[in-house]
């Protein structure tokens, strides 16, 4: 039983967990239909030119721009309209001087014509049409590969598909890609006192928790959590269970609230691999182990639920986003006035729970081991170390979960 | 093919699609692994006290306060340690005056003792404790039922389950709870030049592409997006799988880019329920229906790439949204200067996608045709009906995908 013997700061703390987490390498085919947040793997090159044919801009006439060019808004002139082409249609006609087709938006554009007039520009009597407008050649309509020619980069390795870019692939008719796997993250809940959900608890017994909300901050993040039972934390369990895993990507222990508990997995992964740091200036969530074993890296969550959670969004989140290859987070910020004045830690920076209501942030926060801390809040705000009072009506920053 | 004959202002268009969209009622068990960001549809009550049990926050030494009040700095006290109590142990021990119990974070609270002094305030040898601080009772200890009381209303219907709230649940013992259903969404690709990715195209025919954005914006919005393959946009076709697909909470159609296919799926939905509106003031997407079948909200949505992501933005996302019971989205905005002048058409509000680089907010929309106007957009900017020229160097908000 031994408190921490030195504490780093957090944004020391933020840059080693940086320098030890590697984007994943390893990458898969996915079909269309799947790849929505996924990050491609690959430059995507048209196989096609899009659109893949002149076509009409507009509904209207498909006609030969040099017959309009006397047209006006008080002087028509008169076309005769031989056909009609629809969207999907193959048109067979041949269009003279002097002749026109009946064209729909996105249809093909028949030979011989070079523009389309809009119909709001025309006037119909049976075959006969009257053209209001004088159009050069190339108006309302879109060349073949205008858009996109055959052969051109779309998209580019290592971009992130949204529902737009989902579109894109969709354009070019692709019906897989290759993207990077979502990294493999084993959460290992850990402590003698704790129980797995479902169960009856026995005395001394609490819940899990933290493997729970560190999974859910996981799958938000790009990363594919593999559940674990709890482990007793032995030196035994936890270098066998260490060993077991080292097939995944990452490896996140998520309980351990005790000094003894912490010390023994710090002298697991020191046997096994490098303890990076043990302990941060920050509150909740000092005692936080990070280290690597091989190139796995490795958190050791503190224990107390609050702790933990914001402990999951200041270091493992970032961590998972950059192995998924994903975009750091945008945060979600909302600027309100404080609801009630709050007397900080001084030499720590803090992490308050809060609630918005009527537009002020409630501080909920009780202490790191309580539930109610966070099930009332939407989010968080920061108050630096060198802060001691933060005074009611102080616009402050949440961050929302 | 006639030209739309009246256009609706986007504000109004917006109110309507609201007020014919009703919160999905079906409820279902869901278990814990799998209710991140769904919805509530029962109050939580817990079934325990949380603690469980009287329990020490710290780890340290289990004592009687009343045997540490002669405590002080320089001015030590000495007690007898009898035995330990680590997390998850049941203490089979009785502290009696002048003793006390090592004791772990999160471990029980022997019989006798009423507070923790913590280790850094103590010293020991052997089995003899120098405690160098007073504590009064209640020290470092949370009370069994401090932080949730059996029978308290911890979560209420409705609420979003975040990862915090997934790991409140876990904290009472919930292996599964009741939660709205996420509601389901046909998504119907139409037009007779539309084809399946996957398949060679035909002379005359482009790639579904909407069916895909459209998909993945409801999968981002809570919804379950159901498939369908193109369909034929005729009276027949069209009335025949709006009556098929009257089981589900929404139907979107995602093609029908010409005004006479726009008026056979208005004709349709008019003789099978109601047309709310079709046409409204905004650019691109103007060529929007939307309507009821019975209780069921269909849209209609512009065939174009472009107009039909901004429309899947602006119109059925809210819409999906509310359906699946989610609050509204917290729209990602920044604010940024636009890279070049832009011409905006007067009277129509305008959705105009950009791509954020080196600070700056690059137009990148060519029509709404082009897939290159999605291609590369980071987001889109809003330019209301009244503005004529966007200067550059104007500070636009950025609405990110």
């Amino acid at each position: 039983m031994k408190p921490l013997a030195s504490l780093i700061p957090l944004e020391e703390a933020k840059a080693l967990v940086d320098r030890h987490v590697r984007p994943v390498e390893r990458t898969e085919k996915v079909p269309l239909q799947s790849l929505l947040s996924r990050v491609l793997a690959e430059d995507i090159v048209s196989r096609i030119d899009v659109p893949p044919y002149d076509r009409s801009a507009m509904d209207g006439y498909a006609v030969r721009a040099v017959d309009t060019f006397q047209a006006g808004k008080f002087e028509p002139i008169e076309l005769d309209c031989i056909g009609v082409v629809n969207a999907g249609d193959i048109p067979r006609m041949e269009i003279e001087r002097g002749e026109c087709a009946q064209i729909s938006t996105g249809a093909m554009i028949p030979q011989g014509t070079d523009a389309v007039v809009m119909v709001e520009n025309t006037e119909r009597s049976g075959k006969k049409i009257q053209v209001y407008r004088s159009v050069p050649p190339g108006s309302n309509l879109s060349k073949r590969g205008e858009d996109i020619r055959e052969g051109a980069v779309v998209l580019r390795k290592g971009e992130l598909l949204t529902p737009s870019k989902v579109g894109v692939l969709a354009a070019l008719g692709l019906a897989e890609v290759e993207v990077f796997v979502m990294p493999t993250v084993h959460v290992i809940p850990t402590g003698n006192e704790v129980s797995e959900v479902g169960r009856e608890l026995r005395k001394g017994q609490v819940y899990d928790i933290n493997s729970h909300t560190l999974a859910s901050i996981l799958r938000e993040s790009g990363c594919v959590p593999v559940p674990h039972p709890v482990v007793e934390d032995t030196r035994e369990v936890l270098a066998s269970i260490l060993a077991e895993t080292q097939g995944g990507d990452m490896i996140v222990l998520s309980g351990g609230s005790s000094a003894g508990e912490r010390d023994v997995l710090e002298q697991v992964v020191s046997s096994m691999g490098k303890v990076i740091f043990h302990g941060v200036q920050i509150k909740p969530g000092k005692p936080t182990i990070f280290g690597v074993i091989g190139s796995t890296p490795i958190f050791g969550m503190p224990g107390y639920p609050t702790a933990c959670l914001t402990n999951g969004y200041v270091f493992l989140l970032p961590a998972a986003r950059k192995m998924a290859r994903l975009p750091p987070k945008r945060d979600i910020v909302g600027s309100f006035p404080l609801a009630r004045k709050y007397a900080a830690t001084l030499g720590r920076h803090q992490f308050l729970t809060v609630r918005v209501e009527n537009g002020e942030a409630h501080p909920v926060f009780k202490e790191s081991g309580a539930i109610t801390s966070i099930a009332h809040a939407d989010g968080w705000i920061e108050v630096p170390p060198n802060v001691d009072i933060v005074e009611k009506g102080t616009m402050v920053e949440v961050h929302f979960f």
